[in-house]
């Protein structure tokens, strides 16, 4: 992509030859000619080889006292970013490049408003695969009564009776697809997923390798002698939109009813959700967290890594859960920051540790109390 | 099932019509015509359009005063469940169902001890799939020395030598049995599981998707240069009758001995048992839990999520372990019910946590304490 | 293998029979004739029916005045281990097996500084398998671009384009190797791993079964209507020689640059290591432990099961992380011993917990105080 198109893409200022192809991204640090950047803090902002760079919107105007070869150096936000090489950057007239005044031409600036966001976009579709819906793998071993569009099917994927695989779905390499299982469009799911009977994911969804999504939840019933019984595990699992699962987690099917991620939802690796759950729209969930049966998680909820959700808590919107926190059952955790075990709110949670550091100091000062009470009374006496 | 099959089943009673057609299951709240469902509380049982709903016994008799109409209102334990649509239930007179008086023979309700169970006994029958042991797939790639009974062996799978395969076992696809491994009658493998070599499987077992049974355990010497070599990972899994184990677990063979995993156990998902572990009969193990090397955990114990154990461990028959709970090495776990970390009994568990929320009223204590002490020593001054 | 071979092996000194062949291994307990045991506490030594036991050279030298057939007894460290049948054993003259008085020539002991160290290694020679580097098996779809040395390539083996797998290289069943990997020399990738685009392997290293590596790291950007975008994970995985990983863990590939596992480290099951994290060499990271992303574990660290590891963590050189602990985000963790969430070192973390621990008695004594001082006050009164 040329610097002018990557400039549209993201809606922003374009300083310097739009000419200039970008072929790749890395960090600012590390980038290299035909690479492409960004950076967030203006004030810090390194000398780099990159040859073209995403900034804040903030970095500019771009002034003409700026001093050229000072590096690393801090400066205030607002300021024109640190360029080695000099004052002329304005109009490509200025390069980026450590020690190669005059080559100014093969390096650009674009002013947006989120650099982190644009650099997003802009590598996103640098990056896109050009997936070759080139049909299935002939290995494949696709059910009759499937409906696989034109999607790309990989070696050894296996998709059971009556099941639907969108258009543009991209199901890699050793992939198990149930029965009725339906897949919506652009959906990629990696190898050797695994994905039961009568799932439901929507579109533009992505799952990580070694996924399992409908296995049975974790429910029993004890019989006369004192043995577990299984519960039944009918129900279903339904993905919305656009969710995000990470790599060897497991969505577990509902008892009766579905257990269902809604739209936008992103989840880690490694991340265990029971039976039943409810999780809602734009929620971010990170690794090794466990979620206990017919737990609610409302919208735009983040919830830290290693968390533990006691059974039937309700998670209201906006809440936010720090990592390791342990919720007990049934639990309401209202909107705000959540840390601990059990939980409470993140400022309770830094005074009670405050206070148990405390606890020598405490110790200390009872000790002379008694101490003192103890001489006046021998005083009296 | 008709209904009368049912109650036959669970050694119910049976009000109402023997001859209605069940054909799936749902919670109270959404069954349908056809549906069947359970609930526990009689005393506050909504109304449903289920076709047949389990009972407790205490449920009856059903007495005559009971008004219709009413829903989803609190009575006594005991009276008869709330029916919309009037008295007349006993003897398939009286409907369930919404505002369709007169529709009551095609609504019945069976009483026993347990609804729940009889409710899970009766629907897993329900949804017992039958089996089609129509051998293996083609794309299976069986030792020729492996002996696998009448039992379904799905696409991609694969049997090392030597190994055995009991009947009506269900190998889905993708699973990976390695050489001389066990497996008797009726297990289910679910897909992607992968069994080393030399493990032995029970008869009626579950084991979800992405399971790793026989992986080596986690043992290393360091050598002289500080290099870890690794302890030989040389012993078994022993995996008994009945058991369960969720998806994406793992569970290491033993060093030189056996992992062993007691008849009826029940492991959740994302579960680690390292090597040399012993786990006895009926246990319940949930989601995220990891069991350190050389564990004993006996008969009858209940472990909740994402705890921890060190190695060496010993939790006796009937001890209960709350989630996130963290054991040191060594422990002995006593019967009762066990929190914390490291843990302590339940109810200290509790008073400890009180205590420590009750800090900051002490330190005020404290001060107060202090400052009265100075001023009546400057009184004396 | 002969005993003289073995003793030859771990540079051992051999009393008794170097003819004996030993054809495979088990504790001492549990041992039989053909099989080698070992152990390192002297004093302890039980009788055993090993065919040859290793053991420290502290053990020597041998004395006559050793009582034969006592079992289990504690003798001082320094002495003969116990050998059932009597004292003649140097120089194969002496037995081991119980109550088989004049078989000594069957049994041998071999002396080392390091007893475990050299059972591990003659153990890991004895169980070697002589592995048939027969090729890809038939079933193998292996990109014609991919680079294939003289390995052994399981069934259903995928392997994509631009991909080299090195001399001695064992990949199980089912594992799926991506575009661009490169795997060196003697690496076993177990069955049902997925290897993603770009991923390097060392050689010697060992990946257990159904292990993701390589997966796209969890970072996004809120767009303007609170919806998460991918932040672009572009970046690799490195794992260097030697490495073993567990199963069912996950290494994460970097968002620009690469995530790397050092030289020499174990990790164990169930593990997630975020993107851009480096862990040094001759690392120890035990089950369930996670590591957020841009976390650096210097070389030689000892990380237990289930800690968690806020981003931007150091850990330096030689620290020991206890299992459950919990560390925040952009915190140096010295050399040490450390516990506890948030971590301290664990002598304050034990002192903390005595603290609390005495929590009841400070809120007695503070009691006391108070109803004292307001007697006095009452006296004055």
């Amino acid at each position: 992509m040329k610097t002018s198109e990557i400039a549209e893409l993201v809606d922003g200022e374009l300083c310097g030859d739009g000419d200039i192809e970008i072929t790749s991204a890395a960090s600012l640090e590390k980038a290299a000619t035909g690479q492409i950047a960004f950076f967030e803090k203006v004030a810090e902002m390194p000398s780099t080889n990159a040859s073209c760079v995403i900034v804040p919107q903030a970095a500019l105007p771009l002034t003409t006292e700026t001093p050229g070869h000072r590096e690393a150096e801090t400066r205030p936000v607002g300021s024109v970013p640190e360029m080695r090489n000099g004052p002329e950057m304005r109009n490509g007239e200025r390069g980026m490049r450590n020690g190669v005044r005059g080559t100014a031409n093969d390096q650009a600036i674009i002013c947006v408003k989120n650099p982190k966001l644009a650099f997003a976009r802009a590598v996103n579709k640098l990056y896109a695969s050009d997936q070759l819906f080139d049909g299935s793998h002939p290995t494949a071993v696709i059910a009759k009564s499937a409906d696989v569009k034109n999607a790309q099917i990989g070696a050894f994927v296996t998709i059971g009776d009556d099941s639907y695989v969108g258009e543009g779905c991209h199901i890699h390499e050793g992939v198990r697809i149930g029965k009725n299982v339906a897949i919506r469009k652009f959906t990629v799911i990696h190898p050797n997923c695994v994905i039961y009977d009568g799932t439901e994911i929507g579109g533009n969804c992505v799952i990580h390798a070694g996924t399992i999504i409908g296995a049975d939840g974790f429910g029993y019933v004890k019989d006369e002698e004192g043995n577990y019984e299984k519960f039944p595990q009918i129900g279903s699992v339904v993905i919305e939109d656009n969710v995000e699962i990470g790599a060897n987690s497991c969505i577990d099917r509902g008892a009766l009813g579905p257990t269902r991620i809604g739209e936008g939802t992103k989840i880690d690796n490694l991340v265990q959700v029971g039976h039943n759950v409810d999780i809602g729209k734009r929620c971010v969930i990170a690794a090794q967290t466990g979620i206990s049966g017919s737990v609610v998680i409302e919208d735009d909820c983040v919830i830290g890594g290693q968390v533990g959700f006691g059974d039937h808590v309700r998670v209201q919107s906006g809440a936010v859960i720090g990592s390791q926190a342990g919720i007990l059952p049934g639990k309401i955790v209202r909107p705000g920051i959540w840390w601990g075990t059990p939980i409470q709110p993140l400022d309770e949670y830094k005074r009670q540790n405050a206070r148990v550091k405390g606890l020598e100091r405490l110790r200390k000062d009872v000790t002379e109390l008694k101490r003192a009470a103890e001489e006046k009374s021998e005083d009296c006496g």
